[in-house]
């Protein structure tokens, strides 16, 4: 149930359906199972969506029929793999008493269960199983008599995360939950308000990016105007960004957070470095998202970077799996070591995080296997040792395996001549932040929000 | 919004889904716009639909993950085309505070529009557009305590067509709207329960017909017993059932309200042969719908049958139609005269009706230009003057040639030598039934069920 | 190997590729393997073929690609079935020393393979299977200078069946081999010269019928004009034309080989009748083939003609079989009886032909379970004994029934009260003809053209 | 016409079909307009083909169907785009006298027309327009007895590029032309031989690398046993191997001919930041072919390396081009800078060549508009100025603005503020080899087989 996604939205422009494909195409990253458009033309909402790359479920034909001038879009990624229902691609279109309604939604809320089922006590019928058709029938199912209102009494009633974009056939609306767990930009094309998750999508289609929507606000484009209201009692919620967003998540061309994610990302390497110094030979990076980090941690250390692993970038969700009999062609599929750099020599592997340690194992194998003398393993993050509930995908507790071992008995699984993760203060120095302004449960288990022990239970079994 | 549809059921079964699968195959005459299938092995209902053909729906694989002993299927036909929103395929699956809910439909509600103000009004949303999903709103928004009762208090709410199979993950139910507008019988396999919205479906499963499901009735499937009772205040409605289906929906071969259609149907011509006489050389149909009928003419008037008419089966959706320029191919994509038949002769054609008499024009003018000397049209039912609101597609008044044109001038019209239409209490003789059992609204205007002014209105929009 | 086929052309029309796409939809029953369009305009052939009906290959994309004034166009029908090889789809087009040249071939040869080795003795390559890539080789080996030289040249070495339409940038040639096993007929629409397989595909397209392309005959279309030779030798040649066409092949609105199919499909249901006569209450065919000759056995008999067998029009190749436990479902997805129609009743069913007997005694078994007191099978051809060689497709010898038992053995076999099949005397008779005009090789095993041994052994092992 | 092109072969392995799917996985950047798998079973050639990547190409079903244990697979690209024939796409399968035959080739010749028309003066026949054709018509042709001798005799006759696998259904046959421009290793898997374009295929399937087929050698598998012949005349022909496959073409974790990828790439960066230092703040790459080098100038130049362009790998075929109205989205979709490492930078980019010039200055202003100070070009390859006729796609001598323009002007058009190239003699050294080693037409116009002059004609054309 866990769902990485990106979301991206445009106010009032001709090519309204083309950005927004343009734009998810930017934010494939955080999600490939399926994307979605849904666009207005003021009367009546129309939208098409499947199961695929955005390159893919969007063909001309599909694209030109999307005529209207404001639209909103929705990649998204999901754990359950292609067993997935059709039902749980976003945008949610819906027509309720109003009218048509259409909403896409990033992030997971930890009270959605608890929600769903008063909702369904009081009759609501539910299609898919995603958090986001909650928020949907909280909005329908509100007694205030304005749109908005009804917005405002539906999100008071969420715990948990959301970045979240609202189309009605008059209107346009933006909001982040009050701890502002997901990124959502605000940018301006032409005269256009967008919206995005990352900056990368303005940079594509050549927008200029304003500011971020700040938690616990709600940005309303209506009748040409934008105008922003906070929401009731957000201000006693503790910030809260996900500094995984940081390590892994987004792109290192985006800006999040109001930081470049490239600095940031970089300068962990550099107070790794610092943090777990090691006489080697070279440092590579597991690509992609080792790549800044190790940069950082070359440049701090002096010790030479290489791209000591080659990525192949052409590995899709169709890949036929080998049968079991043969040889486990493993990690392989994605990366290839370079012999001729590794021979004899001492290296520091620098990658975002370490899950159940397994593929950890592998690369080093391979690493030794292609000839280096020496494997020591440097990780841009601490330790991850807890689940996340607000939109990351994580295994359970007991799979992660920080949680049950020490970093001394990790290395010893993985092999490693060393290993060193950055620790949890170094990372906030790198954000410039504190402790106050990011969410690091899944590193200290200090959930900003309380979950709920059958949210925990439930995890455990998924 | 006017939809002809089959439906199909099945319970406890080890081939529910395939035996399901054949049902809608062989209600397919029905419905060619698009296929489901949904099916629960007690704890889940699963489900598979999209557009299409029931055969090119359904594949191997997409057969064999539909796993479970329960099952029930429906075929679409739909007036809007492939325009229309896949949330509108059924059988329509959601999940509600006791479970899960799948429901097949076959009909239309003229208080659907009502009723659906009234659930949005207190909250409902919903996906599409179709009748069908304002019942299943009904029966989760009911406040009584078992799904049965809850069944009945919807159902108590609607006026207007349903034949209806309801499948839970214990029970299966079928149900048939109080004036019995579309029909529904109920058969059974090897001890399975099976029902249908024709006997035809029966036939090719190896299943043996038992009875029609009652109008007003509610026949309850679980823990293997079967149950029936009745909707309360059902015994107050006129019994309405749908005489075109007779005349052109249903399968020649199929039994339904209890009677052989072929035998009806041969009935309608050996009436109208009585009614209008002609001295002729050949009576040929308009396949596939004529051709009983003409049958029934032929052995009354002793006028020779011939199948001058040749139908091409190929004719699908997907048809690429010629440019404007081009020379009208019109019906000749399905029908081809046979010259060497119809030379120097003096024809008997029979349909089954006249909608707007283009159709019928083309025809005559095919039949002359092949040599036919000439021609009289013989229509196996009244004139058709008013639209039907309760299942069967009809264009609207204005477009009923029939409403405006009296027979002289509807002969003149489609150009033919003379013209002659079945009565309807000829019509009704051939039934062996009287105006108390059928609805013949569509003939007299006589609706069982009051029509509200808006749903009035709104046909004539479409 | 053995191929039904359609085949369609014409000659220096702006919409030529429609009229193509029309063509072959037309001819459609004579093969549903696959379908191909190649169309030139002056300077380049391009082509579009796939596997599938002509609806599901061709859609306004694909068509509207296909630009030019001349086109020929192919449907196939192949008994191997779905693994069939891509390189077998017709036109074959090709480039060769002096451009392009395409194909569409309609027809067996018997010395293809004899002349295929010689060609691959002489260095040339296959890319498929079909008899028709040999006559391609063969018109590109020849030495002569002109084109038409070189076609003759090939044509004189071909032993069998064909009936060919072979495209230049510049020409369009029609052939027929000097048997006219296949039929092949020439047209005009608007000027344009035309070509087809059957008229029903003129009558599709408003095109005149002129005549038949001659056994024998090569028609060649060239800047604007139509000229005529004759293959040298090809007098000596026994007019062969394959009378099963008129039995259940061709369309029953077409005329081949000069008459009208249904004119002469229902003087061999009188004649049987006359032959075959019984006391009997009703007479219905095996629908759709066997409806004509019902007609005529009922017209002749006096005993009253009834669709009593309702045929299922949505068969397709991709319905999905059942598993081996379930109940044989038979003939049931194809045909359904009218118990109505039968109980008690002597039935004379009337069917085109018995290949291996064992369709023939299901429905004659689902005839007697609808209540069917006698059932008396009547043939509208004599037995089926010996295997074709020039394009219909026939088990091999010990498969057909008749090859090894007499007629009161299949009687017994196939359950009938009584059988009886028509003449081959009867059979000329109703075609006006003799045994001077028709190939008849399938009843009497008179082949007009040796057939090798070696093919003769090949067609056992298929 | 031009085609850069991946192969793979392996002989007698139970998971033929499936390693070679891996293999042209990994060749996958050699080639992504259409993939092939052709394999034997000792008695019958089966194959699949079809346009797209492997991985959409080979779906489980179709991988299995490919049963046998001797396969070749052939990735694609041609310059020709979608509108390029389902004929050109390889494997080759055809049949011929003595059975089947299958081929995958990489490279172009030269002399390939002029064969053509050589072979359709003998009556070959075309189905395709690709060179490779010519070869399987020229070892068919051939009248030599033995199959071993055709090949050889087929080879004789070809000037050009070639590296080439032909299976028949007993053997595995590799060549490389005379000149060995175009790359092929061979390898071996627990036993079985393979061969592939490049040895980073080997790696992902766990090959070992055994050595590269030589320039005019003919490897041949066959009962089990490998032999190695040479072409005669072979040795007069001067080593040739492209220089361009190590600039951009092959994978930086393969090796070819004979030396590491990555450290001539290198190595290339590390000459030019000899022969063009600048002062300057920061070496970034144009990603992906960019990187390595990069890396060796920012080594040698001590100039700190960084990732200031990312690169979306999501791009495919499929992408919807902007409508021209639109803002030019440029090369935006794959490349956006990290304005925060680039603000008030001297920026030293490094990309492997520059064909029209167009692309680097939108780089450059892209990087500009990103806050640069300055930009150095640096490009780790000598001018392009001759187009290839060997295999790798250039556009024509006009079209190439290093054959018109100085450096200085082409520094000017691209908006550099200076503009290096890597000396031939540099590039030559990096490689540790000479003149006599490598093709370096596209640099100095020497080109190792005479060009024909109607084929650089025809090249301007294209």
């Amino acid at each position: 149930m866990k769902e990485y996604c990106g979301i991206f939205g445009i106010y009032d422009n001709p090519n309204a359906a083309y950005y927004t494909y343009l734009g998810l195409y930017a934010l494939q990253h955080r999600g490939q199972e399926s994307a979605g458009i849904a666009v207005t033309d003021g009367k009546r909402i129309t939208y098409y969506r499947d199961f695929g790359l955005v390159s893919s479920v969007f063909k001309s034909d599909s694209l030109k029929k999307l005529t209207g001038h404001t639209a909103i879009g929705h990649n998204r990624y999901s754990t359950s793999g292609a067993s997935d229902s059709p039902d749980n691609i976003q945008p949610i279109v819906v027509s309720y008493k109003y009218g048509q309604l259409a909403i896409a939604h990033n992030g997971n809320l930890v009270n959605a269960l608890e929600l769903r089922e008063k909702l369904e006590e009081e009759g609501s019928i539910f299609r898919g199983t995603t958090d986001s058709e909650v928020i949907v029938h909280l909005i329908v199912k509100s007694r205030k008599k304005k749109f908005l209102e009804k917005l405002i009494d539906a999100l008071s009633k969420l715990k948990g995360a959301y970045s979240l974009l609202v189309m009605t056939n008059k209107k346009l609306i933006a909001a982040r939950d009050p701890w502002g767990f997901r990124p959502l930009c605000m940018g301006e094309l032409n005269g256009s308000p967008v919206f995005a998750s990352e900056t990368c999508a303005f940079d594509l289609i050549g927008a200029r990016y304003i500011r971020d929507v700040e938690p616990g606000e709600i940005v309303v484009v209506e009748n040409g105007k934008v105008s922003s209201l906070r929401l009731p009692g957000s201000e006693k919620c503790k910030k809260s960004q996900c500094i995984f967003e940081f390590i892994y998540f987004a792109r290192p061309d985006s800006r999040i957070f109001g930081k470049s994610v490239y600095e940031v990302r970089k300068e962990f390497g550099r107070i790794l470095a610092r943090e777990y110094p090691v006489e080697a030979d070279l440092v590579i990076p597991v690509p992609d998202s080792g790549v800044v980090p190790a940069l950082g941690y070359s440049q701090e250390s002096g010790i030479p970077f290489e791209m000591g692993l080659i990525r192949n970038h052409y590995v899709g969700r169709t890949f036929i799996k080998p049968e079991q009999k043969m040889r486990d062609i493993g990690v392989k599929v994605k990366l290839n070591p370079i012999p001729e750099l590794l021979k004899g020599k001492r290296i520091v592997v620098i990658d975002d995080s370490i899950v159940r340690g397994t593929t950890s194992r592998k690369i080093i194998r391979m690493l030794r296997e292609a000839g280096a003398k020496e494997v020591h393993m440097r990780i841009s993050s601490p330790p991850t040792k807890w689940p996340c509930y607000f939109g990351i995908d994580t295994p359970t507790r007991d799979q992660l395996i920080a949680s049950s071992y020490s970093v001394e008995e990790i290395c010893k699984f993985i092999e490693a001549d060393s290993l060193g993760y950055l620790s949890l203060e170094g990372m906030l120095e790198a954000t410039c932040g504190s402790r106050e302004e990011f969410c690091t449960a899944c590193f200290d288990g200090k959930y900003p929000v309380d979950v709920p022990e059958r949210i925990v239970e439930q995890s455990k079994k998924k």
